[in-house]
């Protein structure tokens, strides 16, 4: 096996860590980050049709074939008239439904099983709040590698099915992410199955970076003004802003000087991020009794809350939640002024859009890129 | 509006016809092709990420916009552990499940409301056995054209709630495509809706060429040896051996001389194009009493049939069946062992491509291509 072209470090306190079964910060429990040499501006991507055409950001081996299924190279479409709705001058859905398993869970999952398989793990384990073990099961079948998940049995039952269909082990649960996050680590330490949890797993957000390559690619390699992220864990609205960190610091946006300010969308039932941020905190106070029907948005406690905060304060940023009625309403005018399919964790990122936009927080003249981060046909039940 | 770089003639008798609002050939009732000028081999192809990319040999006016949802630039996904299951030396999976909507109907359903909205129309109405009904009823929602469609009220929930979140106007029927077909030009007549049917409309077929361009772009601009096409109206394998002619006659495959051979899976519920094939007829009787879960291959009566044993007679074709049983092990074998969300079309290819090799139809040092045309997730009540 050839050397690895980047190292971890951690994303708060520095510290370097080993690349192979890595997980958070022995020092501070924090997420690892992955650096690399920085990738010359102009440096010519791969003709691959997928996410892997950003080759030189990835954590891939010299000659090593990805683990991959098509992910990402998803669509940017302008909406005019969305973007009338909402009230901005400019709109774009970048539509993560067209990803293996309907989600943008995929990109990470490519990433990070391409990482595990390297290292020949006997087996992959993850709590999920539903697409990112639809997304684990699918590449663990593209891999040989044995998945399993755990999820809470709320999980919309197309999410669930797809993961059985996929031949992996699935464990319903009493309970939400956080409670499955503890039995799959459990689980881990008596098995040796390697957990594939968000930000622990520091592979995952790499793969998540290529959303933000995408859209400055899409974009003509400029940045829009606003972000609108549905977030529950973070990983991808962390993975954009660390693909358009690496994009400035070598030089790849001449124009640009700053970020994107990110508009975290986040459901009334379950806030943590959007409270915290709200109160000018450093880290989120868990979420207790979260609920509501946008599943990937139920993440009471993020093991990425400092490092998203961070983002937000550096950025401009600005969160928002809405009401799982909102969430319905804004759902379906998604998909009949645009013809997406969107999942509710998108319509809830074009609620919180609107209220930014009535409020003044976002302004009448911007330029707008709306994540659709999975497909409502995986929320049909 | 510029002028018209393509011309309309009939496919079996060469009549010409007006390219607004066109329908079958007045003269003989078969399906009318689009013809171009030549590409000239080597012309550069657009930098979009969808099928639009082939714009030279598609009907677009110039400078015009055409309505999509990024379909198409979905990925070929080579298994050697499938390959080695059905025992073929080479085997890739064209992935059409990761399309808007969710199949690869998408392709046509862009480039016909794209020319339909040109046209000015004032709604389209569709028969579909399920995808064709949810792709018409996206693209009306993206072009802001009314849609109306008839399906059978047996045509899986999910694909019938898609349709109905779109905005489209639904129609359950009692009954299979063929009656939906009468219902929809009855519909049309009265309302003048511009009915999108499988081959009556000639711009659909455009659109399913793309599979084509991909396909030979992806092994490198050359042709497999053999593709496996799940078939009911048709239009997926005509669209293909259209594209590979436009190329060949226009000099983009220069070691070529030859079509791969077309491989129809059909389902033993229903199979008319299989059994004239068998039978050396030029033409399909009607298959009475179909019966199969493999929803897309519900037709009983294509209004393609002659042009498709055309297809197979020229490319030393083959046919084949699946029992119901067969579809829905081959269906999750292939999940099982690729991740690949298949449908029971894409299983029912599968299942009819190892039976060919077990002959002898198909050698087992080929090389195959074989089509997962839509997303197993729409097949999940
Ligand atoms: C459809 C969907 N949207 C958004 C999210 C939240 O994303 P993240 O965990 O990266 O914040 C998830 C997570 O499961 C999801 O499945
Ligand atoms: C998933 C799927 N596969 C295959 C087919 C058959 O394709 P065609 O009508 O082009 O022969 C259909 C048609 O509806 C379909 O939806």
């Amino acid at each position: 096996m050839s050397a690895p072209t980047w190292s971890l470090q951690c994303s708060a306190c520095g510290t370097s860590a080993s690349v192979e079964n890595a997980s958070v910060c022995q020092a501070c429990h924090q997420p690892l980050f992955a650096t690399y040499d920085p990738v010359a501006a102009g440096t010519p991507l791969g003709s691959r049709w997928d996410m892997w055409r950003y080759a030189p950001f990835l954590p891939l081996l010299e000659g090593e074939i990805p683990v991959s299924l098509g992910e990402g190279l998803t669509p940017l479409i302008e909406s005019p008239t969305l973007a009338a709705a909402v009230g901005v001058r400019r709109l774009w859905i970048k539509d993560e439904a067209q990803n293996p398993t309907g989600s943008f869970k995929a990109r990470g999952m490519s990433a990070a099983v391409t990482r595990a398989r390297a290292a020949r793990v006997p087996g992959l384990v993850v709590p999920t709040a539903g697409n990112a073990g639809a997304a684990l099961a699918a590449y663990g079948a593209a891999a040989g590698v044995p998945v399993r998940v755990y999820a809470p049995a709320t999980t919309p039952r197309p999410i669930l099915d797809t993961i059985e269909v996929m031949g992996a082990e699935l464990i319903r649960i009493d309970g939400h992410i956080g409670d499955a996050g503890k039995l799959a680590l459990a689980f881990a330490a008596e098995s040796g199955y390697v957990p594939i949890s968000t930000l622990r797993e520091p592979y995952r957000v790499e793969g998540m970076k290529t959303m933000g390559f995408e859209l400055v690619e899409q974009l003509g390699w400029r940045v829009p003004d606003v972000v609108v992220y549905p977030t529950g864990g973070g990983e991808g609205t962390v993975g954009i802003w660390k693909a358009i960190n690496e994009l400035v610091s070598s030089g790849w946006l001449p124009g640009e000087t700053r970020q994107p300010r990110y508009l975290v969308a986040q459901a009334e039932g379950c806030a943590p991020i959007a409270r915290a941020f709200a109160a000018g905190t450093e880290k989120a106070d868990p979420w207790v009794d979260p609920v509501t029907h946008a599943a990937g948005l139920r993440v009471p406690s993020p093991l990425g809350d400092r490092l998203l905060l961070r983002v937000m304060r550096e950025t401009d940023g600005l969160a928002g939640t809405a009401s799982e009625d909102a969430i319905r309403e804004w759902t379906r005018t998604l998909a009949v002024k645009t013809g997406i399919d969107a999942a509710p964790e998108g319509g809830c990122g074009l609620s919180v859009l609107r209220d930014a936009v009535a409020s003044g927080a976002v302004q009448g003249d911007a330029e707008v890129v709306l994540f659709n981060t999975g497909s409502g046909a995986s929320y049909r039940v």
